[in-house]
């Protein structure tokens, strides 16, 4: 069967039932445009998902499944794979428990097995709760760490893609004194392929790559730091000696404000908060994570739990809508490609 | 004599003559508001301001002064403290020349001469170049660096002040290795201390302050690096003890955002970039350089010589304007404090 014979099946996992990840699918969901572009099923627990079309007035319907092949798709509803594992009775909305951290974690575990199959074409992820995990008995940093265990994937990075800026990382969950040993030529190299390739999948043909310096200045011609001369600098070239139009490494503090103004189609962050910085000041709320370097596509909204308005029926759902847009389009390159 | 009879007087160091350094001045020097709160005298060589006044078509005349107690301060006059280090003719605009490098140190260094003597009341300082001040002979990364040296200062900071966010930095000029070590507990309090007191001299009577944390997620409780439980923490803690509103550490990609919604009055950044990203993509152009923790009252434009634009007339000067009104207010704030 070929799965595209229509549009692209995304899977939606669940994220924590007790913050927002539920709800901001409902309405996400609910929009005409993300039901034209894709096919989507939600990983998860159908009561948890029927409970929310009942607060944030959807007038769509709830279908559990037991497998992909069940869902019907329907515009009127909303099918879930129904792992009945949440009992409503029992969840304490907007708090930490192990059941809700199990829950969530399980969405993730079964819908990365049902993509890994080819049962659907790629996977969106709704916010889960770091300390929810952890209750579980579930350790991991984040969603991104759960990805690479289960595909057995090691080469992965993070991308942020907002309307006027993309961001690819070269470390993330790490601490800064670790990011900076992470900044080595063949993890620089192998980014900005990532960066490149992801690009060319959003169907940008020649990506504009920046590369941002470690240090202050760029390390200032290494009065601040060598690893732009010893590290990044060469990897920049290997790069365009391969043909990839990438320039730098370039001052972070001035990277962001040239790739807003259009100079690049993706900046290489050195670290976490060299990427993120820029990216939560301009598109907090509508910017989608990718994982790169997968088996399997994923996108990601790029907030959390929000445990503070979980269950009031006021969370924005922007974030989730691009990351099912994105992941639609990135699957339908895919079949492009295929 | 009181120096405060009518307004403070300002000092303005040319910057590099062969940079937009110049013209910036002289197009401030021309806005009434301006004119209305302080007294300035530029600092270098006259025949290059008396050049710009040609090419900006300012109506502003050049008279040459040889001290300070000389300057009319008239309304339609540029006042230049002469230092006649430049011969036009020889001026290569827009490029790196030891004697353009040697006459915008000499400005500054004797601009801080000025200052400590009581000459003047506070100091703006237009760019300079580096490679120019190398090409001189002389070794400093920056104009922080010629401040701490000549007025014999160690524990000063760098503040960058915008429109709508405020950045005081734990550490600047060095690698990001280098920040990491020198994020302790000392350090982070006196930074803590020298931001209350700036904000309270800009009219903030309990400034409110965040402060940034060294590694992703703030460490994510020790996960990802130690430096905000055995550091930073610790040093918030002393600080609110001490009556201080300062709170931290929070993760740097959203503290800002909440610093912009009007949070804080000034956040605490770890490092260069952690606080120079965020300036430059809300305000670059406009934000203000004011260095903490001098004897005398710094100010600075937040660019560059701009080389590529220099003696084209179509330099962009609200960024000195900005650091000449704030000079002028903190000059006015030490005068009430006295």
């Amino acid at each position: 069967m070929n799965v595209f014979a229509s549009k692209p099946i995304l899977g939606i996992s669940m994220g924590d039932p007790a913050g927002v990840g539920p709800e901001i699918i409902v309405i996400a969901l609910g929009r005409p445009r993300v039901r034209e572009l894709c096919r989507a099923i939600v990983i998860g627990d159908a009561s948890v998902i029927r409970n929310v079309t009942k607060f944030v007035n959807s007038s769509l319907k709830v279908r559990s499944v037991a497998k992909v092949s069940d869902a019907e798709f329907r515009p009127d509803t909303i099918d879930v794979y129904d792992l009945k594992n949440v009992d409503m009775e029992k969840l304490p909305l907007g708090q930490v428990s192990p059941m809700a951290g199990h829950a969530a974690f399980e969405a993730v575990r079964v819908m990365i097995k049902l993509a890994l199959a080819g049962d659907i074409d790629a996977t969106v992820t709704a916010p889960i709760h770091k300390e929810a995990l952890v209750a579980a008995g579930h350790h991991f940093p984040g969603h991104t760490e759960i990805f690479a265990h289960f595909t057995g994937t090691s080469d992965f990075t993070m991308m942020l893609a907002a309307e006027n800026l993309r961001v690819v990382h070269v470390s993330t969950h790490v601490s800064l004194r670790q990011a900076c040993d992470a900044v080595t030529r063949p993890r620089v190299l192998k980014v900005i392929e990532l960066a490149s390739d992801a690009c060319k999948r959003l169907g940008i043909a020649n990506p504009r790559i920046g590369v941002a310096g470690l240090n202050p200045h760029a390390g200032e011609h290494g009065l601040f730091g060598c690893e732009e001369d010893t590290v990044i600098r060469p990897a920049v070239e290997a790069c365009r000696a391969e043909g990839v139009d990438v320039s730098g490494p370039f001052p972070a503090d001035t990277i962001f404000v040239r790739a807003r103004r259009g100079e690049f189609d993706v900046v290489v962050a050195c670290y976490h908060d060299q990427g993120l910085i820029p990216i939560k000041l301009l598109s907090f709320g509508q910017a989608v994570n990718v994982t790169l370097g997968l088996p399997i596509i994923r996108t990601s909204v790029d907030h959390g739990t929000a445990f503070d308005i979980a269950g009031k029926g006021v969370a924005d759902a922007e974030s989730m809508v691009a990351a099912t847009l994105l992941a639609a389009k990135l699957a339908a390159s895919n079949e492009t490609k295929d």
